[in-house]
C-alpha cells in the first residue's frame, strides 16, 4: 500500500505528532436525518488490514448512525497541531453492527473491539448517549470481564476514502488526491497540486 | 451575555488554552451542492458584537459558499486539546461579502477585514483557492498597503447558534443547550444534562 501517496503522508503525520494524545482525533462530518451537517471528534482505529479504508469505532445508539444510514457520505476533517498539517478525508461509511450478515464484518467488528481499552469497551455498556441523564450522581464503574465479546451497542465504521485534500501550514502547499476506479475495478489515486 | 451559560463555558476553555496557537481553530462542517458532508478547518475571529454570533473569515471564491448558499446551515466541532472540551456548535451562516445590501453589515465585514492581520489578508489576493497550481514556483510575496479595504474575495460569515452541545472528557460531562425564541423574538436558552 505504500502506492498511496496521501497514506504515506498521513502516516508520517501521525509519526511526527504521536507524542500528543489528540494527534488521533479527528472530526467526523455526516449529514442528519434532517439534512443538516453534523460534526463530532472520533478517534482513528487504524487502517483496515492491507487498505487505505479507516477505521473508527462508535455507539450505535448515536445520531451519527441514523444520518450514515440516510447518507452514507461523510468527510473527516484531521488537523494535526504539531506539523500544522490538515487532511480532508472524504467517502462512503460501511456500518458494522452485530446484525451483520456478513461473517467477514463481524470478524472486523470483534478484531476492533477486542484492540479497544477496557475503559473504552464499557462505554458501550453505559446509559444511551445524548439522552437525559436521569442519574444526577457519576456512573458507578462497570466491570467487564476482558473476554466478553463486542456488545449491542459496539458498531465498527469503515471509511473508504474517495478523495483526500492535503494542505501543509508550514510550507503553503496543497495536494489534491482523487481516486479513479480502473479496469476490474482496480482502484488508483490521482494526485494534483492545487492553490491553498 | 453572560446568560448564554454556553459561551461562558466556551470564554472558559478559550482562557485555559489560549497558550495554544490552534486553540482558536475549529473544523466546520457544511452540506455541499452535490448533497455529500463537507469538513475544514477555519479560525475563530471573535462573537459578533454584543451577542453568541459567531465570526468566521473565509475566502469567497471556495466551495464552502456555494455550499451555504443552497444549505446554510453548519455544525463547529471544536475541541480543546489541553481542557479537553468539545463544543458541537449548529446554526445558520450568514454570507457577508463585499455584494451585501446591508450598509451595517458591510462595516462588519470591514472591521473583519482590519482585525486581520496584514499576512492574513494578503492570503485574499493569491490565486483562486483550490485550482490547480499553474506556477510550480512559490507564490511571490503580495505587498499590500494596510489602509486597503477588502478586496472582493473577503468574506465575513456569521454563524448564529441554535444548539451546543458540551463534553467535558476530564469529568464525563455532557450538557445540551437548545435556543428557544420566545416572546417578541427573544431568544433564550435551555440546558439539559445528558448522558456522555
Amino acid at each position: 500500500m505504500g502506492s498511496v501517496p496521501w497514506k504515506q503522508l498521513l502516516l508520517n503525520a501521525l509519526e511526527s505528532n504521536a507524542h500528543l494524545k489528540h494527534s488521533s482525533y479527528m472530526q467526523l462530518a455526516t449529514v442528519g436525518t434532517n439534512g443538516k451537517p453534523s460534526n463530532r471528534t472520533v478517534v482513528f482505529r487504524g487502517f483496515q488490514d492491507n487498505t487505505d479504508n479507516i477505521q473508527i469505532n462508535t455507539d450505535a445508539r448515536t445520531r451519527k448512525i441514523e444520518g450514515l444510514k440516510v447518507c452514507s457520505s461523510a468527510e473527516i476533517c484531521w488537523y494535526f497541531t504539531d506539523s500544522w498539517e490538515q487532511f480532508r478525508i472524504n467517502g462512503n461509511v460501511d456500518i458494522i453492527d452485530g446484525s451483520n450478515p456478513d461473517p467477514l464484518k463481524l470478524q472486523q467488528r470483534e478484531k476492533s473491539w477486542f484492540a479497544s481499552s477496557l475503559r473504552s469497551r464499557s462505554q458501550y455498556m453505559c446509559p444511551n448517549p445524548g439522552l437525559p441523564c436521569l442519574n444526577e450522581q457519576a456512573q458507578p464503574e462497570i466491570s467487564l470481564d476482558p473476554s466478553t465479546g463486542p456488545v449491542d451497542a459496539f458498531c465498527l465504521l469503515i471509511l473508504e476514502p474517495d478523495g483526500v485534500d492535503y494542505l501543509n501550514l508550514k510550507n503553503n502547499q496543497r495536494l489534491a488526491f482523487k481516486s479513479r476506479v480502473g479496469d476490474a475495478a482496480k482502484k488508483s489515486w490521482v494526485m494534483e497540486r492545487v492553490n491553498p
